[in-house]
């Protein structure tokens, strides 16, 4: 890696240093093994506090593409599917998880990132209406992201719209909250971990993006469906067997409100590259508010911000252009800012 | 049923009348369990010879979601996914099979239900040039149907194409044949089963739609790749006690040419029915030239099409009219085509 | 097949003479697919009405092991495992059909074919109490055979208990029928399908090798659990096309009582078979009471036994003696009974 | 955790302070993504190198359960089972991880814990032999355990037994080493890590048990088999993001022989207590020469040692006595060494 200030995403960094040293405080204790230890119970207890969901349950696993594929299995039954945005994560870039268990994805397209309540209760209705349903696999859950795969954000009205049409068709809801905290911490943001215990039937708050070395927490408000999961996670082989790792890392994050405050600045940090870019004449694919942003270069430069900064070539816009993704993170300095907004003055379109 | 002339598909009617007589001239004989009986080997001979492949392998099973769910399970491994267009039936009314077995479908847009080569190709290439290849699965089969869902067949330069594509990326190639009878007998059709051994890993050949009570015969020209098929098949509940019952159909249909001039006379059906549909003005979906076809009528006209004939609706053709799709089967009769002539001639837009 | 008295199995021979008119009087006849059709649903109504369970679901499928996948992959949840004796055709014969679907079987030692209620609880006891319970699969399914593996039956009372047992702890119970018929004709038998209704929450009853061509009902007799069953059953490629095919054997079967008498005779001939190895001086490895006799021979008699009649190897007894399987069907005719009666009495021990 | 010196397991303790300290060092440094940075190529070379497999790849991952699961997965055809004893891990304390990925188990039994090569021999000739051989899964892979789950070890004579068995079938050979640095530092250990790549397909070195905080390496000494693997990782959910956290660790362990020394230790301290159970009048179940002992006990006294060391129960022994498994660890102390070795002296039989 001999990229001086890198925007190529949010885990290459190890952890925040409060993670680190609280990590390292345990020395070499003991501890019960497989997430049975004090840590990871009192660590549960403060992220149902935090997302008002007292008689929930939470599970900690290592990561994102782990913790989709678990609450999937979970949940969907051998004749139903899930139902997801043409971008959504589990459908792209987690290797064919979901189906390798057994289970169909469908794919509704995608609004910014985002499921439109409305194109879900036509594609629910016209399964439900058609007279070939019993040929096609029955809807069981849908899963969205929050923030989606765009950075874009689902506004709590879109939420509950969403969560309305599921419950009137019997259908799951399911958020990924891989980047959770940059959503959190968005000042665009109106939904917060009350309103999705509230509206779905499970969420994770993703660590791994956010700031710790690796975890993702799953949270199932309601307990009462939470049954043999830990089973599950053991036949995914997903139980740590120090899985107070995770437990002392969420214990971190929650204590004091850390999770929503490391992430603030990211997205501080991607607003003003947003704003730097329009100013020097580039388009940008969506309005993110949050950490990722989308803007649309000459290939030419495009090559060059990819070769300079490490940032992903997202998609060709029309023959002579590309978007590209600019990933801020938490561990993001001062000096990686400055020197982006530097590369891009000096590149103005103007 | 109380529809007196059904066009509604091609598999509602028992089988055709030698099926049936070849059965009953057996009483109660016995047989070898599973297959191993000598009308079965028989029959495999004889498909292998109507092939070319004479050192092929033949696997006869009941039904077309089955066979399909088969091959994929014994060629795709567990990193990668099948190909298909949108339309394909696996990826439409499976009801997830191949999903099940934990293998994902990726699908490609559709030109008049065939996959385009060029299309194809694309994919591959951004497949493996992809930053993030490991994170998506492995393309490791292409699926095509012969007939496709639309009733268009590939010429055999557009076959060798895609062969020509699939192997280059080392992806395997099959070709789903639950209507083949119905392909072969085309005039349109230039793509014999010898092209089909030539050009493809594995194909399979239709008896359900095509006068048989039920059976698929999966192809494999280079049974040096069969491997250990039947215990698969086993493993899949699809492996017949009295797999007898699909050696004496495929015997009646392969000894003397049955199969392909049983569905001669469909076509014919559904050419001079295109015609009436046309002539009386109603536009085409696409020209079929086999025994499926889809006439567009304003919405009132198709409605009454359906309750009448029991034809399927197909899709909406912008805000005013629908697609229905006709099938005119084996079992068709004069009475039939005559019925839906004069119903059509009554209708006319001009 | 050039054995003149088979006692191999009880499927080789074709079907009954009456499934096989009622067939040819459907000639080509139309009928609505998928099972969909009047036969299909005549023959559900019977089947239930035969089973005192006039809320309950009946599924026609073409096969054993199909049928045995099928209602595990209904009912058993990702997390849980299916219970069955070492013996049980599932964890034996079966080519892993269960696994292929992701279910793990724990097999627990047989008492002549059967599994023993107190050897169930104290199973079911072990794992609720176990430390490490949630690194083993829960117990989901208990799977049994009427009659067993060996011929033999499950009393009312042996039945009444394990049902007790998995009803305490909140286990399913699940009764294979393949060969339903021979056990509810036998002398020995005090078990009704009421009874199974009552004390299972789903069975099956056999046809394929109870003289039809091929086919088992699935009755589940609480149909609030049946749920989206078709949609699994396509997705297992085994909703027949023609299902009209299972329809009509069933309906033959059950309008008047043929299930239930065609397979008395062939109980009487395997009890006088029994009697005359008996008689000869051969032990018997148990008592069965259905058309399945296990005789033990000296290793040279067996091996003729086996070249002459077709039987099935079964195991060795010691170093000297072999077990064979010596099976009757509803088939078999009184010169096959007379044959092998003549062979035991020229071969006596005594 | 309330009890002062336990001997439950051998992963509750956090790291060794070698692993601690290299992890701190690190600081918060950007590495590449997903095992794609220089300490973990730099780990697997070291690895390969101990192994004396140049041509060898590795792959690191989270924990022994999945570590099994895929490399099952990733060499087991469809049609195909898995061969282990009745103890493997596998068959006993994943969760049906295995199966739940559609692989059938066949369990042979064990001798003190190991595979016998001549059952294997027996089990394989009799699957190749049997008229049911196609109604059978095919034995595809052998799985063993060095050590196995009751310390004991395959001598180089038993390996290479096993491993002549295996290819005269063709069938692979997988050695778990969850606890591969116990075995290796036992000096009754003759088998080294060269001749498991000269004599296996796949073999694991384990981390989580013998001092990492987690991380198990497989090791696939000819690399032309190793195909896609990093697909179908990230396929299981365990490509980890910050892939180096496995590197770092794995590279602290073989930079200067950590791994195999670390062990040592706990192998002694199991002897000196074997000894002084044996001396104390205790029969010991089998002898074990590494860090997991099985001493036999009156009830009362094994409730007793349960209470107080944390060991677990491990099965009854006739009436009147329990078999607890003592398990000694890397972070065993002199102290808990010493507590252990008075309360032998102060129960003694004798």
């Amino acid at each position: 890696m001999t990229i001086a200030h890198p925007f190529t995403n949010d885990y290459s960094r190890s952890a925040h240093p409060r993670i680190l040293e609280d990590l390292a405080s345990l020395g070499a204790r003991a501890f019960d093994g497989y997430g049975c230890d004090g840590l990871t119970s009192r660590a549960s207890e403060l992220i149902l506090e935090a997302c008002a969901a007292p008689g929930g349950a939470v599970h900690l696993v290592h990561g994102g593409t782990q913790v989709n594929a678990l609450y999937v299995d979970f949940a969907v039954r051998p004749w139903q599917s899930v139902v997801c945005v043409e971008s959504g994560h589990i459908a792209t870039h987690e290797a064919g998880a979901v189906e390798h268990l057994g289970h169909r994805l469908v794919t509704l397209p995608a609004d910014e990132g985002r499921m439109d309540a409305a194109v879900l209760e036509d594609y629910l209705r016209g399964w439900r209406d058609s007279q070939l349903r019993e040929h096609m696999t029955e809807p069981g859950l849908v899963y969205i992201s929050q923030p989606t795969e765009l950075g874009t954000l689902y506004s709590l009205e879109q939420l509950e719209a969403l969560s309305s049409v599921c419950r009137s068709f019997g259908v799951g809801l399911y958020v990924d909250g891989a980047r959770m905290g940059y959503g959190l911490a968005s000042k665009a943001n109106d939904v917060s971990l009350a309103d999705l215990s509230r509206l779905t039937d499970a969420f994770t708050i993703g660590g791994t993006k956010c700031g710790m070395l690796f975890g993702e927490a799953l949270v199932i408000p309601d307990a009462a469906h939470a049954g043999s999961m830990r089973t599950l996670i053991k036949a995914h082989g997903a139980l740590l067997a120090k899985g107070w790792l995770l437990g002392v890392q969420f214990l971190t994050m929650f204590r004091d409100g850390l999770y929503t405050s490391i992430t603030r600045t990211a997205n501080e940090r991607a607003a003003r590259l947003s704003r730097a870019f329009a100013d020097a004449g580039f388009d940008m694919l969506i309005a993110s508010p949050t950490n990722q942003i989308f803007p649309v270069l000459p290939v030419g430069l495009a090559r060059e911000l990819i070769e300079e900064f490490g940032v992903y070539e997202w998609e060709p816009v029309g023959d002579s252009r590309l978007c590209v993704r600019v990933v801020v993170s938490w561990a993001t300095t001062d000096e990686d800012e400055a020197a982006l907004i530097a590369w891009i003055a000096s590149h103005t379109l103007r």
